[in-house]
């Protein structure tokens, strides 16, 4: 396979994972881009994401940060693979005022049981990327059923 | 005020809490009961809060943990003060099959200016209450604009 | 084997990976019991132990909580196998003052490859168990070379 | 002031933070450099470090990253105030051999209430600094008594 062939299917493989998930789906978070260890993605913020005060809600950063590292985590994986989340910690930092949110992650450390993966996530204002909330899990890799 | 009118007051503040975070509505999280110090909610499971495999989403189990964890620290505030989640943790212990989520959050240390607060999900199976992830917060406590 | 016999064996495998652990033995900390799924400890404190006015450093309350989390998990394991810690997270509660701590830790899910324990460090004052701090980690299961 | 003594005066505080913490001193961290938002302090590894196989304990890991990091808050602190570390989590990337850690704390995110800070824990290798561990704490700031 060439190099561009190798890139595509690594993001059909990425783009079926965002596809599939019908709560990532649901809440509107799509993938923009990924690679070899690492991913990103955005939402379009609506009034639906909001809690109180007109804050994007942190179930909404805890998701986007969670389904965006579990995509760079698989983008290391053998055919036959998957990864699923052991645990998160998420730092909620500034208030997520914004009408859009992105989110890039990158894999920390790729082990053969445990992949350890960190995101970041961005509200976008007035152009600018401000980082809200910085997240950081443990996936655990697991054979096919 | 009686203890009884102070128990509906407390009841009615909470539930407006979950009434008015646009994404607790969407996803469909709702108050079951609380008191001060703890506080139970549900999530009644459809297909759009699935993963692959048919998993209820960590995003899903996040946002409830989170949200029933910030109600519960919300009950041991005075007037005039609320609080804002500051980081959180969260293991997901079993994969989560269920037509219905339950969530118990319980505050383990109120101080000042942080409340921390713990939750466990369960997922609903056959009757019986599976804990499916673990859940630990600090709240920021901050006074109301 | 009877039982009593297990009972030892474990005993003394447990009291091994304290004894063995030069760090844990230069701090102080000593095994009080254990059993599967579970472990205690307890370390005298002295000025050695202490941070700025004259509570017990953060860092000897990680210690004591990983060490006795991860002899909690290495009960669960078959022979030939050990754990390592992968992550943990601690909650500092209170000023931790008090001439000796205990520690409890509880594995709260057993997996193939990955075993989450939580673990209470308590104070003692005046003959009472405060608790201090609460730590939670995943521990990665792995073949010994 | 000149930024010159500025300069002085925070280090000199800072060197205080580290010498009047006996836990420290005994484990034998000292400060390296810090400035306004960072710290970076180093440790020489000897036998009584380490855990089984040689490897340095995921305690002394987390003191030496824990202290880095409040030093790194301390830096951020208007005279009169101080910090305690509310909560931490601390990934174990990699097994630690080596004769020297050093470690970098650097402030996430300073708020009056609330500092966040990120620390790495290097492990020399053959002159080359390994990534050994990953810090992400929360330091509440109290007025000093």
């Amino acid at each position: 396979m060439s190099t561009e062939q190798e890139r595509r299917l690594l993001r059909d493989t990425i783009e079926a994972g965002f596809r599939d998930a019908a709560f990532v789906t649901d809440v509107g978070i799509r993938l923009v881009d990924c690679g070899p260890g690492w991913c990103e993605s955005e939402l379009l913020v609506t009034p639906r994401h909001l809690q109180h005060g007109g804050v994007v809600h942190a179930g909404v950063q805890a998701t986007i940060a969670d389904h965006t590292a579990g995509a760079a985590a698989a983008t290391m994986l053998d055919a036959g693979r998957h990864v699923v989340t052991a645990e998160f910690k998420i730092n909620l930092l500034r208030a997520a005022r914004s009408d859009r949110l992105t989110c890039r992650a990158d894999v920390l450390k790729s082990g053969r049981a445990i992949i350890v993966v960190e995101a970041d996530v961005f509200a976008s204002v007035h152009g600018e990327a401000v980082l809200v909330s910085r997240f950081n899990a443990t996936m655990s890799v697991l054979d096919l059923a």
